[in-house]
């Protein structure tokens, strides 16, 4: 696997366009269109939130049939609780691109991020697909992972190239989330792309993988979006011979979407509203792998675990108590907790480890909690960003 | 009911000492205890932490009798995560005090609160048990209350009077506890007295009663304390005819000690770290009350929708999206939200309310969000705090 230059349209017969249509003030691009030059098999994750936003219930719906192949995106708006009008204005919106590019409406899929509660301004979009349009074209991969930004502070793209059996396959994406991921407002969006030829049903099930250990496993605030989508098109471009579960060409499609995954799900984390430092929970012997994960979450979402380490304060006691409201059930007599490789618990006593080191640790960009349960063998990960007064600023003047 | 001047030592035969034997770095007041001349029945509720402090395993042992006669509280550590030593720390302490008032071991109780994983200083609080003797007297209500603060920026204790049957019944309480309600650190810590003659059958259920529906309905950031411990003491000092469950006399109780309860957990939100409002969430026209009591408590741990009132920005659709991701079942096409008075959803759509009105609804110092589901008729009502850079200011440095 090799890292190459450029984003969603590296991959070949994929374009891109954007343009401002004045639903952001700041005058900033936000409308962006992605397209496949061909029909792809594609696959999509989205928010399990009950308040969902319409373009989410529409993508949704006609990714049930595997295919699609272009997907407008919106940022500045949420399309989400202004009631039943939002998935008319989705499907305006999408029959609009339909036209324009001479294709089936259903194959258009839409994601929308930003304020919750206003209507889609759906006639500044109408007035701005020709200039999106106009505007497609290969080079434009990384305006597209810019169109679709809200508080994030930078654009997050990546795309790699593998070799299927002589055949050079391209996997890309990008995404945008700046806070709030386990997200609400600033939404997770994420979008993929490949030339790889594949069967819907490999596709699916190794698109649902590599969510399941990326997206799945980052938090930034415990909060969750009504918007969040992560779309994957396969247009089969590089012409290698159709990838189908359980064979070695499948495994190694596997890895590549799952480090490409993972790498924009650490740009994400990065990239956190406010967020100074990289945490890696890691909940180890447990008797079960979802007790592993209640815990990891259960610190990862801690206001005093995040506020702690943005403190730069070795102050473990917090881990351990944040494992004992965890619900999940523990022998609080055998927990151990390493910040690093440094214990500073044993068997639920302090182990009085050198203050300067660990306040050494805590200066680190990236910081690794290790929870041990001893109780049984699974474990579980969770990526989380620090907690700082700048998330509050954010948060408390996003809408004015 | 009459609110009376003074704290827990305003029923009668109720006396408090305190002393600061330098546990606290401060210098400030952080040994006190609490005594009743004569044998009280007594019930307490605590932490449902798995990870418990030492203190909180012996005073729930001990409790389980129905009787106790005085409890010890130290501040500025939390006697939790050193291992079995805290449990052993716990008891030599109670003993030197029922040694000094020549009381059983089992009738004192221990109460902690304080930074967690250093071992009690057992030493200091020996030479400090002769100053806190020295120190009993019925004048020290308030020197208790103040006493057992960690991060609190005010003590918080309320007195208050009733006739049961031609007697004067005076009821008391003082708290401790200004952030992580669903506390952490600064553990929640409330303790009550009363001169009443009542059963201890009775005692336990009214208690139970009046936590459950004050106590447990405050939280001010979701950690859960590893210290948490509520308690009262019943000394019968004011010969009442003695209190039955199931009577009016029960009924008066419970009306005065839910009263005491409510008031004190009110002051704990006024008091949360960094708050500077106090917000009542009441989410009704559910199915189950444990279903909107799972929408009142995602609501009111919602980062997001905290800093959005620290903000003054009244943006509901965070609202929305925090009861979707509540996990209980909802119809987001029927759901109506109200600021105050004011409907600014209505069936899963913004009303386009006026934004002067809700800005200036968003200026005062209470704040009522109130959600109606429209799919039952249960419902549940949580209070909370919003969430200010402050807080984040205060947790980072908690240690050091």
């Amino acid at each position: 696997m090799k890292i190459i230059k450029g984003g969603v349209t590296a991959p070949k017969g994929f374009l891109a366009g954007s343009t401002s249509c004045g639903i952001k003030k700041s005058g900033k691009t936000d409308l962006t269109l992605l397209f496949s030059t061909t029909p792809c098999v594609a696959t999509g994750t989205f928010t399990t939130n009950k308040v969902k936003s319409g373009s989410v219930f529409l993508s949704k719906e006609r990714l049930k049939k595997g295919f699609a192949q272009a997907v407008i995106v919106n940022s500045g708006n949420a399309n989400c609780c202004v009631g039943k009008k939002e998935i008319k204005d989705a499907k305006e919106i999408t029959d609009l691109i339909a036209k324009a590019l001479n294709l089936k409406n259903e194959s258009i899929l839409i994601a929308s991020t930003g304020i919750i509660g206003r209507p889609l301004p759906v006639n500044k979009i109408r007035d701005g697909i020709k200039g999106l349009i106009q505007d497609l074209s290969r080079s434009n991969g990384t305006s597209f992972a810019k169109a679709i930004m809200t508080t994030d502070t930078v654009h997050k793209e990546i795309a790699v190239e593998i070799n299927i059996k002589g055949k050079v396959v391209k996997v890309a994406g990008a995404v945008k989330g700046a806070g709030m991921i386990c997200p609400n407002m600033a939404t997770m969006l994420a979008f993929f792309t490949t030339d790889a030829a594949i069967e819907t049903k490999a596709l699916k099930q190794a698109f649902k993988e590599s969510v399941y250990d990326s997206f799945n496993k980052i938090t930034i605030d415990g909060d969750m979006s009504t918007n969040d989508s992560a779309i994957i098109f396969a247009n089969g471009q590089a012409e290698n011979s159709i990838i189908k579960n359980n064979t070695k060409d499948y495994a190694i499609f596997l890895d590549t979407i799952k480090f490409v995954t993972k790498e924009l799900s650490r740009k994400i984390i990065l990239d956190g509203e406010g967020a100074t430092r990289f945490i890696e929970i890691i909940v180890k012997g447990a008797k079960r792998e979802m007790s592993a994960e209640l815990a990891a979450r259960r610190i990862a979402n801690s206001n005093l675990v995040k506020t702690m380490i943005a403190g730069g304060d070795p102050n473990w006691g917090r881990i351990a108590a944040a494992v004992g409201s965890s619900g999940i059930d523990i022998n609080p007599w055998r927990m151990d907790i390493y910040f690093g490789k440094v214990l500073v618990m044993k068997n639920g006593a302090g182990t009085n480890a050198s203050r300067p080191l660990l306040l050494d640790i805590f200066r680190k960009k990236e910081i690794e909690v290790v929870v041990d349960l001893k109780t049984g063998n699974k474990s579980s990960r969770v990526w989380t960003c620090d907690f700082t007064e700048e998330y509050v600023k954010i948060n408390a003047e996003y809408e004015t």
